[in-house]
């Protein structure tokens, strides 16, 4: 399995220029917790809920006057679609991020794989273990029985 | 494993009384999402960062001169001490939430747990049983070899 295989394509992006405030509109919207902010179809930045809520809660940003640009963390740590499960792990590990936009080898976004996304990855694999470990005693039946005498 | 085995007994706490600002600076503070609200040691909201974040930037509630106890979600979806992994799942699931206030028999907390104390649960319990499923080559070296003639 690589990131491309359990990303999930449909991210939620938002424009530097966009305010805090329509940000959070989006957030909300959406029910995500963190936006990728795009130019030109590559991720440049990562705006969280944490972020903008220190911003106007903490920091006391105007949420209409505050783009998404002035606060967002930049250059974003991403990781390419054909990342493996370990390689992933590690960059969310090393990053201590809970996901990542997944890009293509031009750079360009091509979805979002969460920590969330790698349980239930791991959760797929462990069923399908269990699958080839244990035994189906439908398979019993497959060799007719010898009839009784 | 019994929720009270995994779970956080460092909860934090917030009073329903207090403003939004100042629960959104004891989450920044201590790197959290959500605040458990209590009176005399029971719990009795929640207050997460989305709900805080809705308030104030959406429904442009005045963070100063709100009261937690006005937004949080209440009564609090709890789970005793004595649940299992199993109870645990059911109730994350069951309720959409991501983290629940664990409390005695009488009704006190004495933890937090999160959906996240739950996968590192599982995965010391697969680390344990690899294990017990992998032999330790060492072992083959307890019995004395006979000397070469």
């Amino acid at each position: 399995m690589l990131a491309r295989d359990i990303a999930t394509r449909r991210v939620i992006q938002a424009d530097h220029g966009q305010s805090l405030r329509e940000a959070a509109g989006m957030m909300y919207r959406h029910q995500v917790t963190c936006l990728v902010v795009v130019a030109e179809n590559a991720p440049v930045g990562l705006l969280s809920m944490r972020d903008m809520t220190k911003a106007v809660l903490l920091d006391r940003r105007d949420a209409d006057a505050t783009p998404v640009g002035s606060i967002m963390s930049r250059p974003p740590v991403v990781c390419r679609e054909d990342c493996n499960l370990a390689e992933l792990i590690a960059i969310l590990r090393g990053s201590g991020l809970r996901r990542l936009p997944v890009v293509d080898a031009s750079g360009q976004l091509v979805g979002i794989v969460s920590a969330h996304d790698v349980v239930a990855a791991m959760a797929e694999l462990m069923e399908e273990l269990a699958g080839a470990l244990i035994v189906d005693p439908e398979l019993d039946h497959t060799v007719p029985r010898r009839q009784a005498p």
